[in-house]
C-alpha cells in the first residue's frame, strides 16, 4: 500500500477520471476527401449508416467545397437531405471553407460547422488561400450572421507543418484568442501528418488550457508516424474528452503517399473501452463497416483492428 | 503561471527525468522466426551489420531451439560466430528454451540470455510443453550451473492469452518472486498478441514496482491493436527504460494473421528522440535496414515509418 501511494506520487499517467469520450466520426468527410475516384452517394449513405449503426452520434458528413476543387464533395446537399431525414438522433457537422459555405450549410439547416485555419501562415495560403488576417475575417462574419450555428474553430498544422517544419505556439494562442473573442467556444487540434510527439502534445495541451480554461479542446490526430494513439492517451490524462476519428482509418495525407492516416475509429474505441471509458460504439458492428468501406472504397486500410482478421479472438479484456 | 501549475497537479503524463533507453533490437531472433522461407544466413548477417551500423548495441541474435522445431533457427552457432567475431561492441542476447539451450550459449561464449516462461498455464503448456514449475526448475539449474551468464526473466502472455483471455498478475508476481530469489536481476513483460491497453500497462507495472522497486524491467510489446507506442509511453511515465523492439516492425504473431508485429524498432526511436529521450540509433540509418529486410526478406512491413515512403518530409522537431 505505501510503495503503491509512493508510485502514484511520482511520474506516471494520471488520468482523469474516467468519463465518456466524445468521438466525431470524420470517415465520411476526411476519409471520402482522399479517394480520387467518385464514390456514389448511394455508397456514401450506406457507409454512413453503418456508422450510425455502430453508434456514432456526431458525424463530419460532408464539405461546402466548390465541386471543381474537390469533385468529391460535389453531393453535399444528398448527403447532408438523407441524414437530416433519416437519423434526426444525429448532430451532423459540415466542414466549411468560407461564409458562401456557411450560407450554404444553414440553408440546409446544419447547426453545427467546422471552420478551417492552419496555425501555419505558409499551409493557410497553401490550403485555403489566405492570411491569417482574412480567415479570421470570414469566421466573424460567419459568426456574426449566424448566432444559431455552433462554429468549432478546427486548426491545422497544430503540431507542424509540412512547409515550414515547426509551428508556432504562440501563433496559435492568437488565433485561439481572436476566435474566443467572437465568441467561439470549441476548437479541433489537427495533426494531418502526424508528426506530434507525446510530450510536444502535453506541452500544447497545457499552454491552451492555461490560457483558456473554459475552451473546449478536441484532437484529430492521424497515425502517420504510429504515434496517434499515444497522443490522445496524453489527452486523456488532461482531461480532453473529445476525438476525431475515421473509420477505418481512411483519409490519408497527401504528402505521405502509402502513410496511414487518420487514427482508425475502431482503433480509437478499442483502446477507450479497454480502458473502461464509454464510447456508445459497438465495435464488432463499427468493424463491420469498416470492412464495407475495404470492399468498396479502399482495400488498403491501415487501421490496425481491420487488418487484424482475427480481432475477435482478442476481445477480452486482459 | 498559476494556470500551469494547477495543470501540473493535475492528471497528467508525468514522465520521470529523460534518461538515454536501452533498446534490445528483436528481429534476427523474433522478427526472423517468424518467416517461414528459410533465410540464408548471410542475408540474416548483413541485416546484423545493419542494424548494428545504425547503432543497435543489444540485440536478441538468435534462439538455442531444436532445428526441427524452428528450422529457421538452425544457423544460430554461425551467427553467434559473425557478432562474437566482428562486433565486440555489441552485447549479444540468445533465447534459451532451457537448460540444455543455456549449455550451448555458453559453450560459444554467450553471457546474456533469455528464458521465457508464460504467465498463462495454458500457453506454456503449448509454447514450451512445461507446467510453471517444471519452467522455474530448468531456471533455477540454469542460474545454478552458469553463474557468468546474465539471465533475463522473459514473461511471456504478461498481459492477455490467445488460450484464456486474462492472466493473473498474482500468477506473474509469484513467477517473478521465484525467479528474484534464484538471483534474478531482469524481466521482460512480452505482450505477444498485442491487446494490452494503457491503464493495465499501469497497473501491471506498478503492481511489479511496489512488490520489487529494484527489478530491472524491460517491455515487449507488439502493435497488434496499435497500441505498443501508448503502452510503452506508460512504461517510460513509470521509469522504464528497457524496450525490445523489430526493425521494420517485423515478426507478426501467429495467431493473428494480417496483423502488426513487434512495434518496429525505428517507430519507438522516433518517438523517444522526438520527445528528447536519447537512443543511440541513427534514425535514417534504422529506415534503410527496415528497407533492406523489405525488399529480401518481407515486402508488407507494418511499421509506420518504413510505410511512408517519404518519412523524411517529416523529419523535424514540430
Amino acid at each position: 500500500m505505501n510503495h503503491h501511494q509512493a508510485i502514484t506520487d511520482g511520474p506516471g499517467l494520471r488520468l482523469a477520471r474516467p468519463t465518456p469520450v466524445r468521438i466525431t466520426e470524420i470517415c465520411p468527410r476526411d476519409g471520402f476527401q482522399n479517394i480520387k475516384a467518385f464514390i456514389p452517394t448511394a455508397v456514401k449513405i450506406a457507409i454512413i449508416d453503418r456508422l450510425i449503426a455502430a453508434g456514432a452520434r456526431t458525424l463530419e458528413i460532408t464539405s461546402m467545397v466548390s465541386p471543381k476543387a474537390i469533385p468529391q464533395m460535389a453531393d453535399a446537399a444528398d448527403i447532408i437531405d438523407h441524414v437530416s431525414s433519416h437519423h434526426p438522433q444525429v448532430t451532423p457537422v459540415v466542414l466549411v471553407p468560407n461564409l458562401k459555405g456557411a450560407q450554404r450549410a444553414h440553408r440546409q439547416g446544419i447547426r453545427h460547422v467546422s471552420y478551417v485555419v492552419s496555425v501555419s501562415p505558409a499551409h493557410n495560403r497553401a490550403n485555403i488561400n489566405r492570411t491569417h488576417d482574412e480567415s479570421l475575417a470570414d469566421l466573424a462574419a460567419i459568426v456574426a450572421e449566424f448566432p444559431d450555428i455552433q462554429v468549432v474553430l478546427t486548426l491545422a498544422t497544430a503540431f507542424g507543418c509540412p512547409f515550414i517544419g515547426a509551428t508556432s505556439t504562440a501563433v496559435m494562442l492568437s488565433l485561439i484568442d481572436a476566435a474566443v473573442k467572437m465568441g467561439i467556444r470549441g476548437i479541433t487540434l489537427c495533426d494531418a501528418i502526424g508528426v506530434a510527439n507525446p510530450l510536444q502534445t502535453e506541452r500544447v495541451l497545457q499552454a491552451i488550457r492555461a490560457a483558456f480554461p473554459a475552451l473546449d479542446i478536441g484532437m484529430h490526430m492521424h497515425n502517420t508516424h504510429g504515434m496517434a494513439l499515444a497522443n490522445m492517451l496524453v489527452g486523456l490524462a488532461l482531461g480532453i474528452t473529445r476525438f476525431e476519428t475515421a473509420n477505418g482509418g481512411l483519409g490519408g495525407c497527401p504528402f505521405a503517399p502509402g502513410a496511414a492516416g487518420n487514427i482508425a475509429t475502431e482503433d480509437a474505441v478499442n483502446m477507450f473501452q479497454r480502458m473502461g471509458y464509454q464510447t456508445g460504439y459497438d465495435l464488432g458492428r463499427l468493424i463491420e463497416s469498416a470492412k464495407t468501406i475495404q470492399r468498396h472504397i479502399e482495400p488498403n486500410l491501415t487501421g490496425s483492428l481491420v487488418r487484424s482478421r482475427d480481432y475477435r479472438e482478442f476481445d477480452f479484456i486482459g
